[in-house]
């Protein structure tokens, strides 16, 4: 506290990310990477770009990348924003079409990510309490809002919502805009781009850190009408002209492009999760169904944090949520290699015999 | 205009940034960037990076790079703040340090980026006048305010103040934040920085986009107390966990340790813009004290727009602004190489002939 802080940073409790411990030899499924590297044609790209133009800015447009994102979707590049990560074009969201007089809606379990969002542009909020199931029931948001937002595949429970749910909430909510952050939604969820030309109060955010094996880089996009992407390009031009380097443009057109090598990486990605699956299943786990790259597990007897610690101690990393107090008995386990997942169900039968 | 929009689009007027052309074989001399590459450590770390951890989150603390600032400028780490850009720094010292009940002040020629924040973040502000010598009197910013800033040497005059001044000023101003954007310091100025530690209500900005050739990588800084810092970081954490990529970290360390070679390219800059000074001024113009990799010079006869378009046709951009009209004269040059001040001068002698 101190009489030098603008009011807000009072009021802030930020978002805490996952560890990124400085430790070797860990097995990390904490944190939703990807545990193959990037496109072999991202590394050419970044090696051309360090040739020497580091001296000069980069495009503040970032017309390439634009060009690149919407080739592979099929949209126009007047569709397409892009950012410095999926987090930064998520706060631009926040700021640009969720600040209403009417509160925005997301779901009780969900990132959280939002909540800090909305503390720091005093967007006010309500939250929607999943079903028992812990799916989003999309009836549920059918009332006066200013803005609608929630993962698909949800986080952390990693469950997909169908297609048809999310065409029905646009057809029923029209009045605002209503985001859907794709974060992982290449693992197996159907996408909500196909609706973007037919809603134009459709937004749907992406990164390239999780199935282009890229959160190093910095990428993330969104996809949208016109009129919603140029609010952001206005926002994001009041705040940073050129949030988008040299090497992050490079490498992200060059992974966009390469699309069998992502089509590959996700493919072995959800192979490696359905045999996790079935393994943690024998090992009286209860596994949400999951769309992402990452399971949300819960032992039939055995305490989430518990089991958390003791992983641990094999050195392994999963992530554990205290609160809300209904996910407290799960573990979010990012899928790895499937020798990532030997050494996690070998430390798994040693900690429940 | 939208109704999906928030209030606060409607009202935006962003920040336009220098022209990026994508057009070969222009005397670029518009964006103030150095005509001179970053160091070739720079691109030794580039390469041991890009080998194989960009599928991995970056550190989202920085700590390797807050570490590498604090020890040039012999700090202590918790003093440092680290951001996409200077930019971005100075978006987030808008937010968090600057909104206040009253107004903030800063000179009615400056940087034109920091009425574009205040508009993002509602934050109401008072312009004062320069001097008629375009200087800053410090006296004048002795009044009510919720802070103040201004850049040293100030935009786009190129005009360095005082450290005695800015002294003067923070025994006179103990309430609010003092932020000194220092983007063009090291060309010349006196930094502030030596002050940090005497007088907590000081938070000076650097960018690594100038002196050290980086601007295609985007990685700026604050320095200042440990409270205003961590004012800065309760909002980068409310906003992007992870803004500086694994290229840009490890390309900002090795630049900022390579202190040798940043000494020597500012050196060279500085001896260019001498020479250019004293041939501008042989060809009528008059050129404004300069501590800056940039000059700000009016002709005794001709007009800064028409010289601005003529330089254009000699395949030379420098950055003409149309307002305020009292320096719309004034052409706004970046110093480039000893061969690109030949070729300028040479243009500059056909187009007034």
């Amino acid at each position: 506290m101190s009489k030098y802080w603008s009011d807000v940073v009072h009021k802030l409790t930020p978002y805490v990310p996952g560890e990124q411990p400085k430790i070797n030899n860990l097995v990390k499924l904490n944190t939703n990477e990807n545990p193959y590297g990037p496109s072999p044609k991202v590394l050419d790209a970044l090696k051309l770009e360090a040739a020497g133009t580091l001296r000069l800015y980069p495009d503040p447009n970032s017309d390439a990348l634009k060009a690149a994102i919407a080739e592979v979707h099929h949209l126009d590049s007047s569709q397409v924003f892009v950012g410095n990560g999926s987090d930064e074009v998520l706060a631009h969201v926040f700021q640009a079409l969720l600040k209403h007089d009417q509160p925005l809606l997301f779901p009780d379990i969900t990132y959280s990510f939002y909540p800090v969002y909305c503390g720091l542009y005093g967007i006010d909020y309500q939250t929607i309490p999943l079903a028992d199931d812990f799916s989003i029931r999309v009836e549920d948001y059918k009332k006066p809002n200013g803005g609608i937002i929630f993962p698909n595949p949800n986080a952390p429970t990693g469950m997909p919502l169908p297609l048809a749910k999310i065409e029905w909430l646009l057809q029923h909510n029209t009045e605002s805009v209503v985001v859907i952050d794709e974060a992982y939604v290449d693992f197996g969820t159907e996408s909500a781009v196909s609706l973007i030309n037919q809603y134009p109060n459709l937004l749907v955010t992406h990164t390239l850190s999780k199935a282009r094996s890229l959160a190093g880089l910095r990428v993330g996009y969104a996809l949208g009408s016109a009129t919603l992407i140029e609010a952001l390009i206005r926002v994001k031009d009041s705040f940073n002209s050129y949030p988008i380097d040299r090497f992050a443009s490079a490498g992200a057109v060059a992974a966009m492009q390469d699309v069998d090598c992502f089509e590959a990486t996700c493919q072995k990605v959800i192979a490696t999760r359905e045999a996790l699956v079935a393994d943690m299943q024998a090992l009286d786990f209860e596994v949400l169904p999951s769309g992402a790259n990452f399971i949300f597990a819960k032992h039939k007897v055995r305490d989430g944090a518990e089991l958390s610690a003791k992983l641990r101690e094999h050195s392994i990393i999963v992530r554990h949520f205290k609160s809300p107090s209904r996910i407290a008995p799960y573990l979010r386990i990012t899928i790895g290699t499937d020798e990532q997942s030997v050494l996690l169900l070998k430390a798994l039968r040693a900690i429940l015999n």
